[in-house]
């Protein structure tokens, strides 16, 4: 196949540097395709790496597809998979409602990764997470993760209905902190950045994230790790 | 005086959108020199708040200096501003040592608000505080902190020697939630995103916000968050 500049409706994607390479090869091997090294490239250490997670007929020496894909960035290794679908399995999730920030959405993925939330549900319209900003952003733990895609809320909830939604609201009256999160499993739910989640949704589940009056909101980013952060704070007392 | 686009080198700077140039005229209001509005702009209540807070003498419809010194976004008002130093006070700090990504600075700088710490230190090498994409990213928020810079750790810490350091470091034993914050006041300190803080301010001060392994490290804005949050939520069960 000959490989172009990604667009959503391909069948493939690529992880742009040997960082994010290297974590598709160990955790989602199956569905690599080539590897693709700069001929100036000769970090040993990442060449052994590499070598031993693909096989030899998958590795490219190709300086102009690197630089066709990449940019005007210095990348030196690229790996090109197969896109998958993966549903969610039944421990904890974060649900994002209409995500639309590329950048944010790689490093909510990567937070989550590093609170042991391994299941990530996206509410659409959202950001394709295949799309190789993500990937960058999220350090290639998106390859480490379950995300699934839904048309609502509602249809999230139909499919995992044993899941405790907890809804981050500016319009909760319960806060983070007193929250004791004593059910299992549970979602956190999360908000499109600018419009938030639906009203119709705030009850007794849903919290806020305390903060000062001088600021209109936490970037989403942060207030996801700060739930993520509380939240396995209070499983851990136990 | 002509205006052009932002140097490090100038004496002046500018917001870049209405929500940001209102918190510069409400927060930092004798520095303000200017106020661009673009002739297409019709929102009243802006514009009124706009002409509550600074003289009409200040105000110009100015498309063609907007365009310019708004690359290729939609801005509709500006505010150009001189720049100003303003030391900490005694109350508690953040310190950030060698911040070297813009977005990232304001974004911790929006937090830091948030979570009622209004004091940032900075230390050398470190991102402009001043550049626009610094402010855009505070949303504001930089206008309603106070953020001095200094030359090394060692700098800082000799000028405000009644602070207690806490240092985040991956290397420090002591878990970010087993701190309970006795001291009054601290700097919640941390390191360049790549290179951290330096091994000799290793101490029983240092602090580790714990993740799984499945991570390299958190991103530096959402750390950031979480320490704060932690700090704040220790200290309202008092």
């Amino acid at each position: 196949m000959e490989i172009i500049k990604y667009k959503k409706v391909l069948e493939y994607s690529y992880s742009l540097g040997a960082f994010p390479t290297i974590e598709l090869l160990r955790n989602k091997n199956e569905y690599v395709e080539k590897v693709l090294i700069h001929s100036t490239f000769t970090n040993e250490e990442v060449l052994n790496e590499i070598n031993g997670l693909v096989s030899k007929d998958k590795i490219f020496i190709n300086d102009k597809l690197i630089n066709k894909l990449s940019d005007k960035e210095n990348i030196f290794v690229i790996g090109i998979f197969r896109k998958y679908k993966i549903e969610l399995d039944n421990d904890n999730h974060l649900v994002l409602d209409r995500p639309s920030n590329m950048g944010n959405l790689g490093t909510i993925i990567r937070s989550s990764l590093g609170f042991n939330i391994h299941n990530i549900a996206i509410i659409r319209p959202g950001v394709d997470m295949f799309d190789p900003k993500v990937i960058r952003s999220s350090m290639g733990s998106i390859f480490s993760v379950n995300v699934e895609y839904f048309d609502s809320l509602e249809e999230y909830i139909k499919k995992y209905p044993k899941h405790t939604l907890y809804k981050f609201m500016l319009q909760a009256s319960k806060s983070l902190r007193d929250e004791e999160f004593n059910k299992y499993p549970i979602s956190l739910v999360f908000g499109n950045e600018a419009t938030g989640i639906d009203q119709k949704y705030l009850d007794e589940n849903s919290l806020i994230i305390k903060h000062s009056d001088k600021i209109d909101s936490l970037n989403i980013t942060n207030a996801v790790s700060i739930a993520l952060y509380e939240y396995s704070s209070k499983i851990e007392k136990r």
